[in-house]
């Protein structure tokens, strides 16, 4: 009974607690007998790899926002070809630690791309792919940003943007929540772990149950 | 009498003569007082070089068609915004060793992306910006070829191709050209040099006679 796996994407701005609940997800998945692939974006493969260094760290040439954009799609154009459609089709399950839905919520609510830009990207690039579940979690910006910053180490380009940034990054995570419900669901993060890992669970359930 | 820049592409298939005529259009340029920029796609800023990098060696991962055009654009992007659009607002002419009709030609020939993917994807990034005009040298594919063979070195990702691509290339150049015909010029290329020569300046005269 070998059926197309499963694709699952964790979502949410800086601090949200995707570091410790990927791989809390990808236990709970094998704790089922679900082989699972887990990744990331952008990278996944050699070459996405390298265009997410690119991005996350320019070297002084300030990256402009249509380059960006179009990085960010170059990128996923590999990593869905030779990782994701090719778990899928064995039957595994994919756990990517953001997909298209960080797009929109960085590039359209952070930079200003506008999201008539981002779909056609999309449907270019993904054809009728989406994910058959997002998990979004989901905590205040100011929550968000000390997280972030206690955990120490040098920022990123992206973490290195300020309150405006995220606000907008938060707001469209939000409205694409709104706009998707049956497959975007909203995990409030900002509670004792144990609890939200309780709420991941009870969302990855129904998934379980249907072939 | 400052008018703003104009700005001059050289396009063309593999062998056509692009690396002896770029230096020889420039003398003539700055021969006829007029500060030229030259530069060359992919590339012509550190970001959009290292794009080129990936573009041109892949290191074993095939670089899908969808992920080539997007970092062709990003590549274009970079360029625009920091080399060609600042040369032309202060009045130097540019003139770019490749431009967008060899994505067209190489992206939409070549790879077989739809032409309507790569409209999208020029408007996007450039707006309105179009080269004021564009020399197109032209030779028959054996021709272009052969002397590509002959110049001897390490061929790249695009020059390793086969028959059948530099045909579409060329073909996709040639409609372009047709297509366009007030902006793009066809340069007969398998001429003696002095004749292609003398065909260039023919062909930028007018451009220095008009504001």
């Amino acid at each position: 009974m070998t059926t197309k796996g499963k694709f699952i994407t964790l979502e949410g701005g800086e601090g949200v607690g995707k570091t410790t609940n990927v791989p809390f997800i990808k236990d709970y998945l094998l704790s089922q007998n679900i082989p699972v692939v887990v990744t990331r974006e952008p990278g996944g493969t050699q070459l996405a790899e390298k265009i997410r260094g690119l991005l996350l760290h320019s070297d002084g040439e300030e990256v402009t926002a249509h380059a960006e954009i179009l990085l960010m799609f170059a990128a996923r154009a590999q990593h869905l070809k030779y990782v994701i459609k090719p778990a899928l089709a064995q039957g595994h399950w994919v756990l990517c630690d953001r997909f298209t839905d960080a797009t929109y919520a960085y590039q359209g609510g952070g930079r200003s791309t506008p999201l008539e830009a981002i779909q056609w990207l999309e449907n270019f690039v993904q054809d009728d792919l989406r994910p058959d579940l997002t998990l979004l979690l989901d905590v205040p910006i100011e929550t968000g940003m000390a997280r972030a910053k206690n955990r120490g180490g040098q920022l990123d380009r992206f973490e290195s943007e300020h309150v405006h940034f995220f606000t907008q990054v938060r707001q469209v995570y939000l409205q694409q929540a709104q706009q998707y419900p049956e497959r975007i669901k909203i995990i409030k993060a900002d509670q004792a772990l144990a609890d939200v890992q309780k709420a991941i669970v009870e969302n990855l359930k129904p998934l379980l149950l249907c072939p």
